[in-house]
């Protein structure tokens, strides 16, 4: 199983190009599409949504990662194995909450290239075909090195990583990190407590909950949290106990 | 086959997951995308729309179908066999209207759990499962028992249901409930007549026709009809003959 | 391999409809989607797209493509035969490019029809079921002809004819047709210049360059080219040397 995290949209021909190249390296693997709006050009919030997703899939998955405003310029191209996962993309953080979390991990400099390679896809040109050939159980020239890491960024981002379809917006903070008895203050000044489930609130109500995915995502019951909050990616939360 | 009808977008997560399960379970089924976008939180709407696109598949398709408002709430998960096809899903409405057109149903509630279900994503932890395991010739713990029916909900419903790419205002209503020669009048007052095709009218121009799945269906021949003519999903319809 | 280029949207049913048909008919081929949102109703926007991207794919690849605003109407059904590649839908101009770049193309009327031809929709009931059987191997009753031209239509379009998720805007100009040193003058007369990728300018400016398929492109270093300088499809450009 082939799993795409990028952020080029549904629309256009970018993901079909990819899954067309997936398809000729490696028919027989599954490609499955995760996010193609993951946070546009934003590794730094697309890290935390991938690292809370990923863990979802089982070992053996291997990821392939677009994320990635740099390229064209200098920034690896990178594959890391971490605790029986593939992540495949750029090196700009996109994999550092991956590799904070992991049990054991490996990176590696993606040293393959294409023929073809076009200086503004690298998502075709070069993280498909390596994923195609990790899926195949061929491994492209790649060396082992350490990540270039992010010592910056928190363990648990307290600012909106991704809003869905229904408007719920969800955070950075895995629910552990969150006692279920604060409440979140969003950038209005307003408190946001926290509920079990959408139905445990009133409709109209705005509550935090832990995802199915184990984040902390704030909703509205059968309303949209982003537009009746005012909410959208990179709007800070600080946590109230 | 199994069909995914879902109010979950096609962006995010939610139908990546599904179909990341569907492909663990039932390997060798092909999951095909209907609506990704059917009415949200409108399991009303969204029956009308279900039961004229379900009956275009083959016998032996099963539905996978995610229009549900009170997940985490006490509504029961059905798995239901009509004409030889299967359906997956909450018990809520969303299948009344194959359940009253069909010549032999039966309906099922689903007392399979998996050992990680979430509160808020039956549609990956329950209803994906379930139709990957019918997919498979398997049978998942189920108790047959009578649904829980909508007799207020009409045979025909004189309201707009969906809103297509190109502007097009899908109704409730199947065409053999409409004569050509009635008008539909929609909530400006306005008389919407009868043509056969698009290019049967002058470009501009407002009419109803008998679209590919047998629905009522109100366009603008080049234009986009639920803007020029202020519809949405909810307006409501009478017919004048 | 089959590729979907279409101007359906991904939400709707309407490819979802299109890929059930394929799986029916021809349950080996591999469905792609390259464009679900090429120009809608502009079939001469669209042939220049079409052709710039067909040219990637490998010999033997099957072109589905509907964007067909006259479907009820008299337009005919075509399959042409283009480098060892198939395309397959209406003749409205849309395979225009690829006839004229063609080394040896061999076009078809399709004669064969479905028993549940509907009048709206061809891309379901006769252009799939005509992919599939060609994937299949199968000839469908076809007959040669010449394939009306549109003899007025440039080699290379200076018009806008897609805008990306990201805002870039493609035009139908090759990048042979443009010399690196001239400008684009846009609607606003702007003159745009050359560069060879986003992180040769400085963030925020506007530049031109050969995108991965070959077309010259407008876009905005880490901005949305389309919205900064108010470009749409059909915005017409000229060449300043």
């Amino acid at each position: 199983m082939i799993v795409l995290f990028t952020d080029f949209g549904l629309a256009g021909p970018y993901t079909g190009q990819m899954k067309a190249v997936l398809h000729e390296r490696a028919p027989q693997a599954e490609a499955i599409d995760l996010f193609a709006d993951a946070p546009a050009g934003n590794p730094r919030a697309a890290a935390y949504l991938l690292a809370a997703y990923a863990a979802w899939f089982p070992p053996g998955t291997i990821f392939l990662c677009v994320v990635d405003p740099g390229v064209g310029g200098t920034r690896a191209p990178l594959a890391i194995e971490a605790d029986g996962r593939w992540y495949v993309g750029p090196e700009n953080g996109l994999f550092e909450l991956v590799l904070r979390r992991a049990q054991t991990a490996q990176c590696h400099e993606i040293s393959w290239r294409s023929q073809n390679l076009s200086a503004s896809f690298h998502g075709r040109d070069l993280f498909a075909p390596v994923a195609a050939m990790l899926a195949q159980g061929e491994r492209p020239a790649m060396l082992a090195r350490a990540a270039r890491r992010f010592p910056d960024w928190p363990d648990d981002l307290a600012e909106i990583v991704y809003i869905d379809h229904y408007g719920n917006a969800l955070t950075g903070l895995r629910a552990g990190a969150v006692a279920p008895a604060a409440s979140l203050v969003i950038p209005n000044k307003m408190r946001v407590a926290h509920a079990a489930t959408f139905s445990a609130v009133p409709e109209g109500s705005a509550f935090w909950y832990e995802n199915s995915n184990g984040l902390v995502e704030i909703a509205v019951n059968r309303g949209r949290a982003a537009d009746a909050l005012g909410l959208a990616i990179g709007s800070r939360l600080s946590i109230a106990t």
